[in-house]
């Protein structure tokens, strides 16, 4: 069966976003501190339709954890802003751009129902009402055997580590402080839900952490 | 001049110890999962009294942060309870025990005047009433060139951290939640005050995480 895979940078003070995230700052305030390891990379530059880039340990993590992807899931935050900020005519469609970095269907966990929302590049957005678990198989049917990527942000994420339904994590720790913003691990208790870790590749610029079920 | 090093345990989620500290459980509830990778190490039993024991990558990195200490910092409720718990007529010496591992002068910042308490092998208590920067400048005379281990716990690590007096830390990151207790990284804002990642030690029950000045 196909797997839910996350992956997400956290700092040594375990923040996975600065504060105040708007539209403009879709990170929060520092959190773009957070990401500042991948933008170089090969793999996050032909996700993103660049060439070039760097080839090196975290490349291959991160080219390892874009593959054999068949759907992703996303709280409503992650897709972009508040519904009451939506313009009236015109569907927002995120901050994703017209050719978002999917290329594969998005399920979305809101509360407001709407029509799917097909992009440019293969990514349709489609609106899922009926919860997590409702998401998750809906991403899975859509999947067609591949694994589905668990995007965030964190509130989502917290969501289906303490149901258990994670199957892979992939921590890119990042050694710096935030000191504020939106943590990954409240509301998760005290275990890591069948989880264990797995495999660990240190860089000097971020320490990768998986974590997966024996 | 000798430098102010400090190493802690810390979990995925940022706890240094569980709640509920006390006599009985001076770990806190579930704090014990934060250690369990140092007590087989030959280097952490040696420490205390006892032969044999592992030694592998973790024991190299607590070897070297035993090594060339001369004295310890440390706050109350490291050295044990709260004064109102104390013996009225015998002197509470914390929970290390008549022969603590420490094996040299500790400075314990305290609000509380008190003499000095000499215990078994080397290791003398002094009491400090006039602040952090007092007991680091007592801790430096003592210490007679060698480095001075800052002990915690997390309050004072925080002060000393966010003061920039910390010249190394090490942090081992235990791959487990504890979900509530002690965070270390509180109050000591967005940034590491000088400090920079300059080695990282990866094992399947710990990573180890060094901070220096560059």
């Amino acid at each position: 069966m196909s797997r839910l895979r996350f992956r997400i940078s956290m700092s040594l003070d375990g923040y996975v976003a600065g504060p105040y995230q708007s539209v403009d700052q879709p990170l929060g305030v520092g959190g773009r501190r957070l990401h500042e390891w991948v933008f170089p990379l090969a793999a996050f530059r032909r996700q993103h339709g660049q060439a070039g880039g760097e080839d090196n340990a975290s490349n291959r993590i991160v080219e390892e954890s874009l593959t054999n992807i068949g759907a992703t899931i996303m709280g409503r935050h992650m897709f972009g802003g508040h519904p009451g900020t939506w313009h009236p005519t015109k569907p927002w469609a995120g901050w994703w751009g017209s050719n978002p970095p999917f290329h594969h269907p998005v399920f979305v966990l809101t509360h407001h129902a709407r029509k799917p929302l097909v992009m440019e590049g293969g990514t349709t957005f489609h609106f899922v009402t009926e919860g997590m678990e409702a998401a998750l198989a809906q991403a899975r049917r859509a999947a067609g055997g591949r694994d589905i990527a668990l995007g965030g942000g964190a509130n989502v994420a917290q969501q289906y580590l303490a149901a258990g339904l994670v199957d892979e994590m992939e921590l890119h720790l990042v050694p710096v402080l935030l000191g504020r913003g939106e943590r990954l691990f409240e509301q998760v208790g005290d275990q890591l839900h069948g989880l264990e870790l797995v495999r660990t590749v240190a860089t000097p610029k971020v320490t990768h952490l998986k974590f997966a079920r024996p």
